[in-house]
């Protein structure tokens, strides 16, 4: 109950089908398409990045029928765009990602709902890499779905992934054709284990208490610090972050101020260095992690995540201090390995 | 690495598709199904308690053809029983559960593996509520597929699902048709993510860090104490425990001794008391949980679970102590809610 009280502040809303389901935040991708789809239904995917590509891979395996709109590497999607496709597909559902941690690009979602409700299609929306670090609104912005993951922001242990329907999508849930393929993540069963319906609780499988007292914990951290705050710190530390990484001559994957992702920022490896020995560096000697690219911007981005606790002026500093060490490093030692 | 070899002990087989999901002991099940049926395929399910009903009723949506045996309430399957079965149906998989803890029935695996491959089909083993409180012998019992839960007699929080595919079922995988439709639970990928096949470990989601520290020190725990001495303690205590129910006067749901699970103990209630007020009496007061019945023996029986940690003369002697007590308040107080 209180963690569903929690889920409706951070998602900003009043659904009564709101839980944690218990897996990765990739689990709640795949509950949205096995919920919301059945063979021969029609999905409008926007991919820029690894998680569109993914939920395409998804649908496509539920027997659903993918269109796909894609950007170039380091965009995001206009509401023309978007609405050009929802036209042209007729699509049920539409899948967008809020923060593409792969590419660091951030989609506003404001009007995208609206659209898709003109065109009697579901929206859902992915906000693992941006929930609790950037204003979300599931209610005022129409979003039908959305599910984030415990780990990235929320700060709390990896494994569970909460996830919201609203009315809309749990009656096309309950109006199926056919059975939820996986039983798993039945919405149908899943919302009496959790009480959503005001039926009594229903065993379904052993949720992770451990996980569940976590992410407790998690929210509680941020109900305390207060949402708003955390959103405007993780902006802040961005904004930290970019200056000092101008500073040292860095050009953003993302070049649109606008389109950039405060939670996963993406920076283009200079050409004169490898950046595997920048980021082995930065992890021998200082245990901070610098990731590499991930699906299409492999060898191409550094990736810097400022998420919960991480998202702190000193952290910020630190982060630019070593960076600066191992790009030189890396400079100076071209052929050795770490 | 650690864990795999752990596991390997544990199941005692020596497979390379060897690994814990993410996942509920649930999904361990449902894993089996997605991974080793394809639409059409027919899969023989031996049906004696809840579990089995369940996974009929996933391997269904999966679309497999679902052929059962059943048997009566409190009894396991003989070897002929099944052999009749799998010549008649000629599945491609056949699903057995080795505790069936709805039930405290206990199935004996060995025999089983042979006879299907005598007719070229899979053995598949639902270990969760089983392994660690009896003996499983994966290699020499032939069974092709096994899995487990994190928390039951392994002692670690819930979240996880050992689970380990042999070389048979293995090709199985890898030669499919189609697509395994859960992407989360597709071995063709999460192999490469345990690294299991020789090659670079692949990212495919994020793994709960807590719960497989929590899983590697179960396992260390049982491995300090010898697998075949925790095996023999949770015989000693289901004995003790049994004694001392007999002392009580109460009856065993399983009458045969040898189709006893040790590690869950399933008692008739008795006609003169209400079960509720017994199992509300030992949690109030003494915080000890005496469960009801679940599925197919709702209403009928108490379970006392006697799994790792719990699992000692102490904690038996005391759920004696405490459901004597529990017995004779509701016998006393048969109008009174608790």
């Amino acid at each position: 109950m209180i963690l569903k009280k929690a889920y409706n502040m951070f998602f900003k809303l009043k659904n009564e089908l709101t839980l944690a389901i218990s897996t990765s935040g990739h689990g709640g991708m795949e509950a949205v398409m096995c919920n919301l789809l059945e063979p021969g239904d029609k999905v409008l995917i926007t991919v820029n990045g690894i998680w569109g590509e993914r939920a395409s891979l998804m649908a496509s395996r539920y027997g659903a029928q993918v269109c796909r709109i894609e950007a170039p590497l380091g965009s995001n999607f206009s509401l023309q765009e978007i609405e050009d496709a929802l036209i042209k597909h007729q699509p049920s559902l539409l899948f967008v990602v809020q923060g593409e941690s792969s590419t660091g690009v951030y989609q506003p979602i404001e009007g995208i709902g609206r659209i898709c409700h003109k065109y009697n299609c579901l929206l859902a929306v992915d906000t693992v890499a941006s929930l609790g670090g950037v204003p979300f609104y599931a209610d005022r912005w129409e979003v039908d779905v959305v599910y984030s993951g415990s780990q990235k922001v929320l700060g709390a242990p990896p494994g569970l992934a909460p996830i919201s329907f609203n009315k809309k999508a749990q009656q096309r849930i309950f109006s199926r054709k056919t059975p939820v393929k996986v039983f798993y993540w039945d919405m149908t069963i899943l919302g009496d284990y959790w009480a959503c319906f005001g039926n009594p609780r229903v065993y379904h499988h052993t949720i992770s208490s451990t996980l569940l007292y976590g992410l407790r914990e998690g929210l509680a951290l941020i109900a305390e610090e207060g949402l708003e705050n955390v959103i405007n710190r993780h902006r802040m530390c961005a904004l930290r972050l970019h200056n000092g990484l101008r500073d040292l001559g860095l050009e953003f994957l993302v070049e649109k101020e606008s389109a950039r992702l405060p939670t996963v920022n993406t920076i283009k490896v200079p050409t004169d260095v490898d950046w595997k020995t920048v980021t082995s560096y930065a992890m021998k000697y200082y245990f901070l992690e610098i990731s590499g690219g991930l699906g299409p911007t492999v060898n191409k981005v550094f990736r810097i995540g400022l998420m919960g606790y991480n998202a702190t002026n000193d952290k910020v500093d630190f982060a630019l201090k070593i960076l600066k060490e191992a790009l030189e490093y890396a400079r100076e030692n071209k052929s050795s390995k770490l």
